[in-house]
């Protein structure tokens, strides 16, 4: 872990503490010896799952994301529960958002999906091995979502109609174009 | 634009208008009539550049990020400045952080980082014609960077090693992978 140009931390102010995120401000001391405020976004972290079916489709969820007052097409995507492996969040949200389940699931990537405010960490994986389940959980009481089987070409055209906009998902896509499926 | 599952504004409460982001949060109405909170960043916008030198090397920036407590090497990125094209914001962020410039960008792909509690939209440019600038001008005075000039080869190596390990740059660098470069 590099440490270059450090921030110290002098004082820190707590302003929000919510189910997803947490906000504070700190005031730190810049390489320059001057101070500024750094506004920082806690977040537990989340995992994104690619799962392709037997017929070779991607499984997608189209949700409402308050943020954008849009609905988005994304792959099957959660936060991770305090204390839980990434690898047991993704199988229970590929689960409860598509009523499919796998026994397999290889690690693609991880990335910090806006390191200048906020500390989120995704983890992508991937499965092939997807099978529906005979009685399906369901999602969250809050969460509302429709299932999506698409074909690479079908995506890359929601990709263009801007319906599939997030990082997770562009990357996803991208990847599976790369591995020349 | 797409409102499916669209969940309606009941109460909009703010709680922090900051330098880089802003919180509140909204009571929202769901599908099923029952209701929620829902807490929303918002966020100016940002772009990042993909820039290639003339030795066919990628600039890079390494830089602290103290919501992670720890310095990543990343594009060159910035947040897009109120009412100020995107790719205006790319040309000037690549100037200022890289004294690199460019008389022509392209458009990659944009992506919401975090379209479930943020509206941060990063746009992506890529540009292979950049110079050295004769006179930099250089960063913000709250910004500390150092440059870097990679191969390809050399970039992965640091994706593995978790030195580069944010979304826009783990995108940029799969797309240079899936372009043959």
């Amino acid at each position: 872990m590099t440490k270059k140009f450090e921030e110290k931390t002098i004082h820190s102010t707590p302003i929000y503490e919510g189910k997803v995120v947490d906000l504070r401000v700190d005031e730190v001391s810049l390489p320059n010896g001057k101070t500024t405020k750094r506004e920082l976004i806690k977040h537990p972290g989340a995992v994104a799952v690619i799962a392709i079916t037997k017929e070779n489709k991607i499984l997608f969820v189209e949700q409402y994301r308050k943020p954008l007052e849009k609905s988005l097409v994304e792959i099957p995507a959660g936060k991770v529960e305090h204390g839980e492996a990434p690898e047991v969040t993704a199988k229970r949200e590929l689960e409860e958002e598509t009523g499919y389940t796998t026994g397999e699931l290889s690690f693609v990537t991880s990335f910090y999906t806006s390191p200048g405010f906020a500390d989120e960490l995704m983890h992508i994986y991937i499965t092939d091995e997807v099978e529906k389940m005979e009685e399906p959980i369901g999602s969250d009481e809050d969460e509302f979502v429709d299932v999506l089987e698409l074909t690479l070409d079908e995506a890359k055209e929601l990709v263009e109609q801007e319906r599939i906009h997030d990082a997770k998902t562009t990357y996803a896509i991208l990847y599976l174009h790369a591995l020349g499926r």
